[in-house]
């Protein structure tokens, strides 16, 4: 009989992989992870993993080629000592935003991280809102895409935050998808904060398009990495006459001064998820966390039980947000 | 020495390749194809391309699958004749908008075909317009991806429509990018035309997010397929005080009764390109063609000589449509 | 435990797998195929396939490239939705006759099909009668090859139409090997019917090769196409005496005017089998269609039960017939 | 400028590689082969390939798994010492015999042959009359596929064999299609030998399809291996009344007691080629061996200078014998 | 249910085979293996392996070149026959010395046959004791390599050899890392010979490095190939006044006179295991043979049951003898 | 006409690739590398490499994984852009000691790196002295493998440090083939410092094999990494009487203390390579810094003309260290 599955951690984000290991009941298998003194990493696997199904759990988030590298030696490690199958869980997939050439001469980062984990022999992906959708077709495997929309949209049902003055904004052109998808999911009005650059003075200018004015807003997007197009826009959307204003993001990178940013920001509350570990250094009172530990352990419970994922995908309050 | 290139076009688009094959000054390489009596195509390529390379233009265009299975099978042919590279020039990339899994177990059919033509030693694919820019990295060999809106931006220019009074319009959210740098290329404003359904009454209703009032506006995508988009925005427009209504894409799809609804509609002019040859009998006085043999051709010539083809993806009125 | 195989069948001869699910008493599952309006082909898996065993029925049968086509997608999708492998059912592989470079610069379409399939991650093809048997070999994956005698010759045991006076003839030298070894089947004498074009005359003359006068005449081969090979061997064994024909052939490609020819011909019955559905307007009265369902549905259910298939190959009549 | 090309011999047949060598004008590039002790082979390339395209002559004759490593470890060596491109000129292809699966659980081991071959970077194969075409789909690679006819053709033509009592004899019913072709370029009939294991007996029976009596008859193959059924074929058309039996062949495998039982035969000459180099233990007076250095060296001088080689296919007597 | 394994063997070893096979109490599965005329080799998997895991034990000892072709047309055959993974079990891997690269040009043979397993599908490699570790990555899939040490180290303990008067001696600077190895088990000191090959006289001198006079010596390496070093190092410690000489190795290559050197020399015994079998003209008095069908036994059989075999490379003295 | 080859600087060395530019009288072509707020890597080339052979130097040195990920990241730009072809030149292959399983669930870190360069199409690797000559297996592409043995023994010459009181020491056992060579090149003898750990102390106790006492000492490895062997052998030397003592490496890693401990260390001179940078922060007197610059910039101007590069395996002081 083929033996029970196995999970790790490699630690990019502690906190979320012992949440999926208590919530599937599962402990996290012991591994050796340690980097020498040249900074070389070496990982060794202690406990057998042969003819196990092997699911991993490692976020590309900052530091991210370290944390990438310690994914793909896990991953040559884990073939070599005979794992029946190796499944990568990527919480965070960065490099996902370089994933076309908008210039000559470019790379497509997000394509070639996809190539090195399929060429060592990975069998699946499991991540969460990717930064495009067409990231899923740089894999030739299967990707269990998870989606943050179903916990951060319940979050305004549950603090009773729904209601007909609501607008949800997109913080620049390329999420009005997202935006117009997360408004559809709390019945609200869309707008849009576009920005521009005016390259005489250098300066970006910002345009509302669509009726925000008195409203209460929501600014949403897939990642606040430095923070600046959620702020920028805040300070727009309060220009235009709109007081309370909420941000919402899956992955929270918050480089730089993002924290701080924000913190001083006119936004209210910055509502994310924990797909990439927060520092402390980097906590801030308006931040507020919310598990997606309990999405990512269901889909794993299903994935090994050769169940649909597909109900994973809906929100807790009865709405379809694949669609 | 390393003999000529050779130019080949499989009937997709008589008439591009000839104009193509006329500006470089290089005639098109004889080659028979033939389709069977039970519908098996039949390709041989009549003078030698040993050690040459070999450029092919065929566009995945209606008849998709027979045009695509002529494509592999002159690969394969080419291949075993011992062709030096094969670059491949697909003026329209059918099956690009399948480029991400919307629901659980759809197929992402824009990497399928790129699969296929790499798998079988395509040295490089040349094309326009991508329906997303990720579907380039559904590749690992170079991608030459022409733009069309140098071509499109000029007509107005040169027949002098442009003025204060000019909004882009994106018939859906998903064409805002374009719409946006649409905008940008003709110094004008942009807005949306977003449409939703109405789950209990099955109708769609269109919701604009803009300014358009008493402008003339130019609605932009890069497909026209059945046209019902570009109709329905255009009656919107309409409703909504806009009586000059130009519609502007790419890809002259036209599926269905396509020309027939653009024909009637409250647009003046459709301006497209002809990536896809539009056959007589959907032909219609509305339709402007503009030939993007030129682009085509002059990135054809700098690949041969080894020269960047960033210029080629330069406006005419010297604006950089690339960012 | 791992779940119970699925069967597909994507709608090249819907009438065989219908049979087939019948006999195994599995249902087809549902897949939602449609076309586009464009033609572009859209597939979708309706229930889970994760972890299943998939075997997908689809024969490469007119419309050749659109019935590749839908294999294609579906086996992305399968693949994507995390299939635990996929088995193609093909049975009948077209561009199987173009398995060679006859002249210079020619494709070998069957070895390209062979690639296409396996470049996808498909882990065994099952098919029947492939017009030689060395395009097996150009696939590096399992192919369960099924043969049609056991049926076909099967036919002429139950009717009590053996007798010495039996000659089993080849309607041209490449199908000789089939014949004597349908002659061997039958306990008969073999013969050939000869056919060679006339430069001057453009014309072909028949020359048969065996005894011959005063037989019945059993004509074999894999495939009838356009019927004229077998309708002109027909009229050369008549000429030469021979008042009973019959016509026998795996796959009925019928193409063209086929069915016309050989009803109008001295061939009597013309005995094929539903490797290809032929459409009501092919019909004819002497056509006989013998169905091979059967074998298919035991060699599948084998299988996937890790048995031999290797009785499925012998005849009904107990000989062995793969020698 | 690139290098000329290098030309080695591995020495399965070094009379023929120096033939060949001594038409081009090239020498043979000096390698140093040796077998250890332990029977492993070693090589070392003595003079610089970097950038070079290397031809490397091996035939796959006897024995065989010795001269197919000696290739492969060259192979190897040549791509590591950074070789432009590697040409293995294969005279005879040995295990071509091996191309389909005869019975279950059988290997492919021509495909396993050309598997292994592409797997290590070679970028064409030339050789000649391989058992069947079909063989050519095994590689994925451009295969130029010399022909023995003309120069076996010739040989009656120039010695005034040719006349209307000639008849060209299948020795079994898979060198139909080679005899048949044979007998057009003679311009002369063609007959079977067809033989049948009576299994009671387990005796060959001989029956000869076609008119033989009184004329002379020429046995065509493409190899002849044991000499069986060459000189069992022969035996029967002695019996049947043909005097004077020609024996032609491309591949002179002579193996066991081939050679003394040709000699002892009916047949007054076994024509051959040297695609095989005949030690002189096998020699008889009966065998005559023409050269195919001149095909081999014209092939790879237009292959050099990327010319057609389709004309090498044609006879000295300008008949196309392709068809 | 899967069924059960099954196991191979191809006749390079049958006395280590049948040893393997009794100890797991699992027959060896019938296969038709044989040699055609022409030296072509011919298998045929006698009773199905579908779904089957295929351990298959074949060494690469001479003839090398058979030997491996036979394991490559086995492998083939397994994978066509649906196989459902295929093991290699190697006792000696032949060709292991060619581990890189020492002048310009060579081959790197090793890696060539670790490539040609791959690329065939196989899932494992069993072997025991590589030249060097690093072959070890010649391979992406699993190695499951095995070392004679704890067998060889405890005929020492079992006939009571230790003592404080042993060294240990390495003859040659290459082994040095062996004898260490072998010196810290036996709990002993060690010694190198070293050998140079003066230039002028073309002769080697021998030079000892390391305490020896006195004592007695265990000289160790991997392989005996023509026994030279073993030979010329035994008599250069003999001249440095040691008179109890051991040779102890993992692989009996035994090429040329090796046997014969090596009984008229100063060793007392030779000390090997049977991973090649010795055909009975090479034995020789001195000759010890101890079986390593234990240890291979214990490792398929906790393959197969997904355990780990870190325990089988302890010695039965309890001491590790991996580090 | 092809045009000319681009030299690339990817900034783990600097000072290295503008010696290596400077030599060659080659500009470094210029490449927009930042790192983004998040740490991701960005880089565009700034001219065009379209048909140009590429070569980008890159060593695999501290930080080892940003350095690594820069080289993939280009490697995948270059591709994208079309370059001919894509030569990287590693000075210093980090995780080469990653070389074999020591232990069970190991990975085998160098085959990985390896594997990543290959499977995006890199076609050469120039390197020096990798840890163990083996990892050239790891590639199937060619890799030119530099060794500074010239540099380092020219050292010796050109100070006048020979002499008969030279002996060359192998800090450890497993530099014994590294010591044994370098003593030939500068006509020494040699012995070895070995350690081993007491299990029960847990402390290290060192034994020197070989003749030392009253000599100068050369303590001979690849890397000095931590310093500790070096250090450790020094004292042990020291303690047997060795006064003077050199310490030569190719590769200067240089961890932790390693340059204070080396500075404070019984060692009078530590003489290095240039292939890795030394920060000024890790400069001590002892140390000196030999540049291979020379080598490096040889081999690749060899490589571009097709010419051998085994000359510059050779040292200046005419004698040939690869052997």
């Amino acid at each position: 009989m083929t033996p029970a599955y196995q999970l790790f951690n490699l630690g990019s984000n502690n906190q979320l992989a012992q949440e999926i290991s208590t919530i599937l009941g599962k402990p996290l298998s012991p591994i050796d992870v340690k980097t020498f003194a040249d900074n070389e990493i070496y990982e060794r696997i202690e406990n057998t993993v042969r003819g196990r199904d092997v699911y991993v759990i490692q976020g590309i988030s900052d530091p991210v080629n370290e944390n990438f590298m310690r994914l793909m030696i896990f991953i040559d490690a884990a073939r070599r000592a005979s794992a029946n199958s190796i499944n990568v869980v990527i919480p965070y997939f960065g490099y996902a935003r370089a994933d076309r050439k908008a210039r000559s001469r470019e790379p497509i980062s997000a394509r070639l991280i996809a190539d090195m984990l399929e060429s060592q022999g990975v069998k699946r992906v499991m991540t969460m809102d990717l930064h495009a959708d067409q990231v899923q077709g740089f894999f030739d495997i299967p990707v269990d895409h998870l989606i943050a929309m179903p916990a951060l949209g319940h979050y305004f049902y549950e603090n009773n935050l729904l209601g007909d003055d609501l607008v949800v904004v997109a913080p620049g052109h390329s999420s009005v998808a997202r935006a117009r998808k997360f408004a559809k999911l709390l019945h609200a009005q869309w707008a849009i904060v576009d920005h521009r650059l005016d390259k005489d003075t250098n300066e970006f200018s910002y345009q509302i398009t669509g009726d925000v004015s008195g409203k209460r807003a929501i600014l949403v997007d897939d990642i606040i990495d430095t923070g600046s197009s959620m702020v920028q826009s805040s300070k727009a959307l309060n220009d235009a006459g709109v007081d309370v204003i909420y941000a919402v993001a899956t992955h929270a990178v918050l480089s730089n001064k993002a924290s701080q940013l924000l913190d001083q920001s006119h936004i209210k509350q910055v509502i994310v998820t924990n797909t990439i570990e927060v520092p402390a250094k980097k906590e801030f009172s308006k931040l507020i966390k919310l598990s997606v530990a309990a999405p990512f352990a269901e889909a794993l419970k299903r994935v090994d039980a050769f169940e649909s994922i597909q109900d994973v995908l809906k929100s807790q309050d009865n709405l379809d947000v694949t669609l």
